[in-house]
C-alpha cells in the first residue's frame, strides 16, 4: 500500500505545524496545502516543498498565486480529487461548509476543536478513543485544552473506574505573534459559568464527569490548569504512583519545579526551546511534579499546555484512526513521535 | 470618653491606608505614624497632620529626620506611651520582635495578614467573628485574600450552616507600584499545594471546610478569585437568592458585567477610580453577578479583590472590637463605611 | 459678573475630569454633561449634581434615561442654550458635526487634541500662547503628548530663542480601564516616520522646529518621551541652570529617580496616588532630574506624561482665555490649580 | 589543516547557541563545553554530543557530575590543554578572572558584550572591523545592541565617509525564559544619559559619532531601536537607495510591515519561528521598510534586535578572524550563514 494523501486544508498556525508532522512519517504525505492567497504562509509552503492551492476554486483567485511568483496547483476541488483525506485547519465557523465540499469530494476529513462536536457526531485524542474513530468517515480532534485534560485524566480514569474533576484554566490572552489581543493588565473571567471547556472531554471520555471554570490573563506563551480531581474511595493510589502513571503516559512531561528551577511557564516554553522542535513547540502536557498532591481523595495537580502544538501529533494519530491502518493507539503514538523527534534529531 | 489614640507602627502601603480611614472616624484618632527614616513618605504624613516618629528609638535615627526638615517627635516608644492602641503596618517577619514592644508598653495591638496566626493566636475580620475579638488585647486583620473569601462565605455558611469550598486565586503578580517583580510574560503556579491562602480563612471562620491552589500571572491591579463551594442537601436557594444575599452584604458589590461591560479587573479598577476614595482604592469585593451559578448543591463564582485596600476598613472595626466600644459588627461596619465615604464625598 | 456656564460634551475619560476641575473653580461651573444614553457614568453625573442632558435632541432617546431612573434635562441643544462655552470631549471624528451645532448655538468652544488643527484654526497650551486665544470664537486643546512637550521646550525656547528638537514617544498601548487592546508582549513601532505627534507643537509654538519617532508598548498608566534638543551655540544654559528653570515651571515636577527610588513610571503614578487627586491623576509633566544631560549644545532628557490627564488644567485655563476674563496665563494657572488642590486638600 | 578547536566557556543561552553555530561548519568544531554543576543544560550537551567539562577544576565538584549520570571530563583547564580558541559565554564580571586563565593556557579568546572593551582592548563585529582583528590573541564580540547598530550603520558610513546619531533603545526588560524580573506595567528610562549603548558602537567603528538613550519595557521578545542619523551635505542618498543598500547587506533582513501585517516585534518574532532555526532565533536585523524615511539630510528608521541571537553567527567569524584562516569578513559571513542555514534545513 502506498502512503496516505493527506490534504491541508489552511496553512496557518496549526496547518502548518500539521504538514511538518505529517511530513516526518514514513506511513503518509503532504499532497497539498490551501492558502487563501498569494500572501506570507506561501513562502513557507514553497521552501517545504508542499505543492500549493488555492482555498477557493475561483480561477481568478488561482491565476493571482502566479503574480506574485509562487505556482497555485488549482482550487480546493483539484486537491481534494487527489487526496484520501483531508486536515481541516481553516478558521472558525465555515465547518458545515466545507464539511459538504469534503462529503462531495468523497474524502475523509478530521476537524479541529475550533468546530462543535456536533458537526461531526465524533472527536477524536489519541489516548481517550482511538477505537471507537477506527475507520470512521470524518472526525473532530478536540481543543488544545480538551486534549490536555485527556492526557493526564483519562489515564487515572483507567485506573480508577470513576472520576469527577473540575478545572480553572488559566488561559493565555492571544499567542505569541498576534500582537493585537489585550489585555495588557488585567484578568479577564469568562462569564459563562460553568465554560465550556472541561466538558469538551466528555466528547471523547463521556465517563469522566468534569466542570470548568476559566479566566483569560496577560501572557502569550501557555495555558495552565488547576485541577481538583476527586478519585473514587478505596483507590489505591498516592501522590507517588500518581506521578509515576504520568511518567509513563505519552506526551505527558512529569518535572519537579522547585529542583529545575521550572518556576514558570516562561521556563517550560524555554526547556522546550531546547528540545529544539520547530517554532519552539511542545507537544507535551507539562505537570509540575511538585504540585501534585493527593489530600484523602481528592486529587490537586497543575498542568501546563502549549497552546499552538498539542493538539499537533493527535493529528496525525487521527489520521492513521480513519484511515483504519493502526489499531492500537499506543503504537500510533510511538510511532508519530519517534519520527516526528528523528526529523529534528540534528538540532 | 474622649477617642481612642491610634498608633500606625510603619507608614507604608497599607500603613497609610489605614492612617486615612482612622482618620475619616469621629470615635478614634491617628496620634502619631512611624517610619524608619525621614524618606519620602514623611511628606504625606506631613501633609495630612499625622504626628511622625521613628521606628526605632535610636537617638541618632531620630535626630536624622530634622536634618531633611521634618519634625520627628520620638521613637516607637514614645509614641506607644500616648497611645490606646497600635495597628502595625509594618513589612513582614518583624512580628515577634514588635509584639515584645507592644506589650511593654501596655497597649492593644492588631497585626496585618503577613503575620501568622499563631503570633496571636486570635484573628479578626468584620463579618466572621467581631464578637470573638471584642475586648482582646491583641489580634491579627487577615490578609486581603482571606478578607475577601470570608465576606462571600460567612454570609453563605451562615444561611447554610456548612460549606465546602475549593478556591482557585489568580493572583496579581507585583502591586502597581512596584517595577522589580516579574513574570512579564508567563503564568507561576505556586507549588505548595494546598496553598496556604484558602485554609487561613479558617483562622476567622473554623467551620467553613476550605482548599485553594494558587497561581501569579503577570498583572498589578487585582486578585480574582475562581470558587466552588458546595452547599448542604436541601440549602433551599437558587442562583438569584445568593445574588440577592451578596446584594444586602457589607462591602460586596454585586455587578453584571456584561450589560455593565465590567469585562475584566481593569475595568473593576477604573470604576473604583470614579468612586473617588483616595488611591483609587476599592474597599468592597467585586462579584460579577453573571459569573455566579448553581448548579445542583455546587455553587460557582468568581470575584475580585482590590489587594491594596480590602482590608482597610476590617483595620477600623477591628480597633472598635479590641477597645470594646462596639459590640455590634455591622453596626462598626456601616459607622466605618460611611465616615469614609463622608470624609471623600466632596469629590 | 456671574461664573462662566461651561457644557462639557461628553462624559467620558475626559470630559469626566474636566468638570471635576471646572467644578472645583470660583469663576465658572459646569451648567451640563451629556451622555449618549442611560449607562455607566450617569451615576457619577447624579452624584456629583451635574445636570444630565442627551448628546442628541432626540425625545426618544432623552426619554429613555428616565426609564433608567436618571432625570435628563434635554438634548444638547438645550444645553448650548443655557451655556456660555462648550468643551468638546465626544469621541474623535465626530469634530465637524459638533462644531456646527456649536457655531448655531452661538456658543464659544474648545476641542480636545483628538481633532485636527484645521477643525478650529487655533490650539491651545497655557504656556505657550494663552494670549493668542484670548477671545477666540473656539480653540483646541491640544493631545496630551503634545502638551507634555509644551511644558519643558516652551520655557527652554524663551530662553535660548531657538531649538531643534526630536523627540522618540514610547507610548502606552491602552488606558488603565481598557482591556480589549494589546499587545500582549511586543513593541509597535509607528510607521508613518516622523510622526505627527512632534510637529504637533508647532501648532502652539511655530518657533521650535521639532521632528519625532514613536513606540506602543504593553504598558497602561503612561507616556516616556526621551528628547534630544539642540540649542543654539552660546546658550549660556548648564545642566543644572536647566533643571532650575524646570523646578519654577508651572505643572512641571522635576524630581531625583535615583535617591527618591523612582525607577519607573509605575513609581511616578504611585507618587500621584498619594498625592491624592481624584482618579489618581498627574496634571504635571514628571521629569527625572539625574536623566537631564547637556552635553555640548545638545539637551538630553526623559520626561513622563500622565495620559489621562495632563490636559485637564490646560482646559480650565483655556475657558478663561476664550471667555477673556484672564489675559495672564500665569495668573490663570495658579488659580487653576490652587482651587483643584484645595478641592482635594481633605485627602 | 585539522578543523579549530573551539572550547564554549559556559553553556547557557548564548553558549548552547554558539556551540550549535560552531558545530554547524565544517572548519571548527565543539571540543568541549563547561557547566558548573550537573544542572539542567547538561541534559542538552549530552544530546548534542558535546564532550562536557566542569567550569571549576576542583576535582570534587568534577565528580559531583557522575552522580548525576553525566561523563565530565575534567575542569576548564583540561578543556583549554585541548583547545585552539575559547568562547566566553560565562556569566558578567568574572571576565578578568577568565582572561588570566586563557592566557596561561596559551589559548585564543573571544569575550562577549557584557564585558568592558578594556578587558581586551580590542572589539568585534563582522561587518565593522574583521580585519582589525585578523590573528589577534583575543578580542571581544560587542553586544547584541551594538551588533544590531553595526549592521545597519556601518554600510551607511562607508558609503557616506561620515555619520552622526542618535538612537533611542526600547529594551526588553527579561528574556523570555526569565520570569524573575520586572517590570509588568511600566517604563523604566536608564538614567546615565546619554547610555553607553550607542557609543560601544566606537569600539568597532570610531568614526561614527553616536550617543544614545536607553528605557526598559515590559516585554521579552526583542529590542527595538529608534535611530536618528545624520548624513553629511551632497550624500546623495534617497530613502530608496538606503533601503537597496541594506537589501544587500548580510544580515540585515528589510521588510514592509504594512504589506506584511508585520506590525510588531511579536510578529517579527513569529517570522523568526517559521525561518525553523532552532530556539526560533533570529539572527538577522529586521528593519521596517515603511518606517525608514530620508529628510533633508537626517534619516529616520526603526530595527529590532532579537537580544538572544543576533550576535551568534558573529561568534564564528570572529573564531576565523583570530585564528587568521579567512581575510574577507563577507566571505566568512556567507559561510557562516549558509553552513547554519544548511544545518537547520530539514524543517
Amino acid at each position: 500500500m502506498g502512503k496516505i494523501k493527506v490534504a491541508i486544508n489552511g496553512f496557518g498556525t496549526i496547518g502548518k505545524r500539521v504538514a511538518d508532522a505529517v511530513d516526518a512519517q514514513d506511513d503518509m504525505e503532504v499532497v497539498g496545502v490551501t492558502k487563501t492567497g498569494p500572501n506570507f504562509g506561501c513562502e513557507l509552503a514553497i521552501k517545504k516543498g508542499f505543492p500549493l492551492y488555492c482555498t477557493f476554486d475561483n480561477k481568478d483567485r488561482i491565476e493571482k498565486f502566479a503574480e506574485f511568483g509562487y505556482e497555485c496547483l488549482g482550487g480546493l476541488t483539484d486537491l481534494l480529487s487527489i487526496s484520501d483525506i483531508v486536515v481541516d485547519c481553516s478558521p472558525g465557523k465555515l465547518g458545515e461548509e466545507n464539511l459538504e465540499k469534503y462529503q462531495s469530494a468523497g474524502v475523509k476529513y478530521i476537524f479541529q476543536g475550533g468546530e462543535k462536536h456536533d458537526l461531526t457526531g465524533l472527536s477524536y485524542t489519541s489516548s481517550a478513543n482511538h477505537k471507537m474513530n477506527l475507520n470512521a468517515q470524518g472526525t473532530r480532534v478536540v481543543s488544545c485544552n480538551t486534549t490536555g485534560l485527556s492526557r493526564t485524566l483519562v489515564p487515572l480514569y483507567e485506573y480508577c473506574g470513576s472520576l469527577k474533576v473540575e478545572c480553572t484554566m488559566i488561559r493565555r490572552a492571544a499567542d505569541p505573534g498576534d500582537s493585537s489581543k489585550g489585555p495588557i493588565n488585567a484578568i479577564k473571567p469568562v462569564l459563562k459559568v460553568p465554560s465550556h471547556h472541561g466538558p469538551d472531554v466528555m466528547t471523547v471520555k463521556p465517563e469522566i464527569e468534569i466542570n470548568s471554570l476559566a479566566v483569560a490573563v496577560p501572557t502569550t506563551i501557555m495555558h495552565v490548569h488547576s485541577i481538583i480531581a476527586d478519585l473514587p474511595r478505596d483507590h489505591g493510589l498516592t501522590t507517588e504512583k500518581i506521578i509515576q502513571m504520568w511518567r509513563s503516559t505519552p506526551r505527558v512531561i512529569v518535572m519537579h519545579g522547585s529542583d529545575n528551577r521550572i518556576k514558570t511557564t516562561a521556563e517550560v516554553m524555554e526547556l522546550a526551546r531546547d528540545i529544539g522542535r520547530k517554532w519552539g513547540d511542545l507537544h507535551e502536557i507539562f505537570v509540575w511534579e511538585d504540585g501534585v498532591k493527593l489530600v484523602g481523595d481528592r486529587l490537586y495537580y497543575f498542568q501546563a499546555i502549549h497552546q499552538e502544538s498539542d493538539v499537533i501529533p493527535e493529528n496525525v494519530d487521527c489520521i492513521r484512526a480513519l484511515m483504519g491502518i493502526e489499531e492500537d493507539w499506543k503504537k500510533s503514538v510511538s510511532k508519530t513521535d519517534e519520527s516526528i523527534n528523528k526529523y529534528y534529531s540534528i538540532s
